[in-house]
């Protein structure tokens, strides 16, 4: 080992989901929404002008702050953005985790959890989901140093109804609780309004998934004034400026066209709906997803080799060899065109 | 103190330079590039398909770390690139500073040097710079766990021979030693090809001043394969995907048109030394700066009263209320129009 290497930080990092380039390619494993971005924001787009590149974005993110503070009537000090919900969860793992006491998460859940708990230190348990993938929330009965937990949970897709979720909020009033809703607005109830009511809780909500922004990077987080200020003392002491000019601008357009949303959502809502019934007659079991995807897995096939054949087809779906889970498929929900092209090869294929 | 309180983070962060609004005024408070960014940056954005906005971008910035590869002649695999120089230097300090050992960076130099370390718990040491304000070389050939300086130094402008610099690197062989270069295209050589000599060297630079694209957040490290690896890794551990497609996409471009960077710098470079003259007509010191800013004391008034008379007239520069630096303005070079504007109004009233 060369010297300066002795003080190098060891990290096993995440691993995204492939981004796969081509035209004909189908891709149904980074849970992307089909549709485009409201229309407004084609528009701003177009009205963006390159000079404005030059000057520093501000740093306090008003405009889109400003954006969100109307579509979620919630007061401007209760919202905190960042590059996508990767980075509002990461600079609150830093922010909220300072505990010796383990915080806890589902074992099944966004694996991105347990990376950045061993990047900052932090020491954590994973209590187990239940047979049917179910977060049991007594498991949450206990001391620890915070908590966070995704509704729907990723990658099962299952939604915690809204009174269980308030239940670990309450039983656990002595730490920071975030509730992750990165797929919240596709049929689950927001935790957001129970901010007004515990001022320990921290909800999280992404661009990416709802809002078709996943290439701009946009995150966001709904909490107590006091959580958004530590938040925001920790934000600008790593990066002054995090969201560039287009995002801030962009972003604050895609939040404008209620209808396009609500239709959108609409949609994929219904496609999930007939896919589930098409993969269920393929001979696939399935959590009842509540989420843009489905965690699917068939009864005899094993779902690597799935994967494997898909991918030869340049259909896109995510297979993660983790224990628990390593014969299960996340197919994201495409349009009705994609999903169809999906069933008729598995069809085929099983 | 609510319990959730006893483990949150408390760190005191870096405060950026004010982004104030409006038509009239003259923004020399935050090293912002006087004028656009390269012309086919206009054009990529006009090509920009908002639909590309739903999917993600490239975690690993390809188009980005391609474009740096040609115009640095540098190995894609030397190159790391995140949000800002700032966000590069972050990464880095969290990936390299790892010891119990004190990292050392001058007294008087960037200020969110002291914050990062503070946020991630580094300690730290910070020789004191001359009386002109010059690095002592010698004062970095001890024992450390790391050292940071910038070159040309911030706040001063002072640009520290090549030679000087290489006598630091070389004596610190055993910890990683990183050049921060935000200004080095104002007037000095980059320490980018010591990399190959040093594998413990990591040279940043960015887009936000001499490529004029503070606004859209890019900054950058060359280094030895493995410092970029370990960077990586850190970075993948924290964000999977920093970059947006905007800055993807329109970053790449900034980096093509060496005919127009050049030009731009010549001009930054004239317009400075003109200010020279005339800050020097009008009663003030500096140091000879290499950087696109003039950190100028007048011999009689007292910087903080110039600052505000200047604020009043809606012509910003930045003042630090700082030890050492408390009489001093850090006086951006703007254009020549912005900077005879600020030489009469300065003239009329001192």
């Amino acid at each position: 080992m060369r010297p300066w290497e002795a003080n190098i930080r060891r990290v096993a990092p995440y691993v995204p989901g492939e981004q796969p380039k081509g035209e004909k390619l189908i891709k149904l494993n980074t849970n992307e929404n089909p549709y485009p971005p409201a229309p407004g924001v084609r528009e701003a787009m177009e009205r963006m002008d390159c000079d404005w590149f030059r000057k520093y974005p501000d740093p306090a993110a008003t405009v889109l702050i400003k954006a969100l503070s109307k579509a979620y009537e919630a007061d401007e000090e209760r919202i905190f953005v960042g590059v996508g919900s990767d980075d509002v969860i990461a600079v609150a793992f830093m922010t909220f985790f300072n505990s010796h006491k383990p915080i806890l998460f589902p074992d099944v859940s966004y694996s991105f959890y347990k990376v950045w708990a061993d990047l900052f230190k932090i020491p954590y348990e994973t209590p187990a989901l239940d047979m049917e993938f179910r977060i049991k929330k007594e498991d949450y009965y206990r001391e620890n140093g915070g908590i966070i937990f995704p509704n729907p949970n990723a990658p099962t897709g299952l939604l915690m109804p809204l009174s269980e979720a308030e239940d670990i909020i309450a039983h656990n009033q002595e730490s920071v609780v975030i509730v992750d809703e990165a797929y919240i607005d596709f049929g689950g109830e927001s935790a957001i309004r129970l901010t007004e009511k515990y001022e320990n809780l921290l909800v999280v909500q992404t661009f990416s998934k709802s809002r078709s922004m996943a290439g701009m990077r946009i995150g966001c987080a709904f909490g107590h004034p006091e959580l958004i200020r530590r938040l925001n003392d920790v934000k600008y002491s790593y990066n002054s400026y995090t969201m560039n000019i287009p995002s801030l601008v962009l972003g604050a357009k895609a939040l404008e066209d209620e209808r396009y949303f609500m239709d959108t959502l609409k949609k994929i809502r219904c496609t999930r709906e007939t896919a589930k019934g098409w993969l269920k007659e393929l001979g696939f079991t399935f959590p009842d997803s509540m989420a843009n995807f489905i965690f699917a897995s068939h009864r005899e096939r094993r779902a690597e080799e799935i994967y494997m054949a898909l991918r030869e087809q340049n259909i896109f779906v995510r297979y993660f060899k983790q224990p628990r889970i390593d014969n299960y498929l996340r197919i994201t929900i495409g349009t009705d065109e994609e999903m169809e092209k999906l069933y008729r090869f598995l069809k085929e294929y099983l």
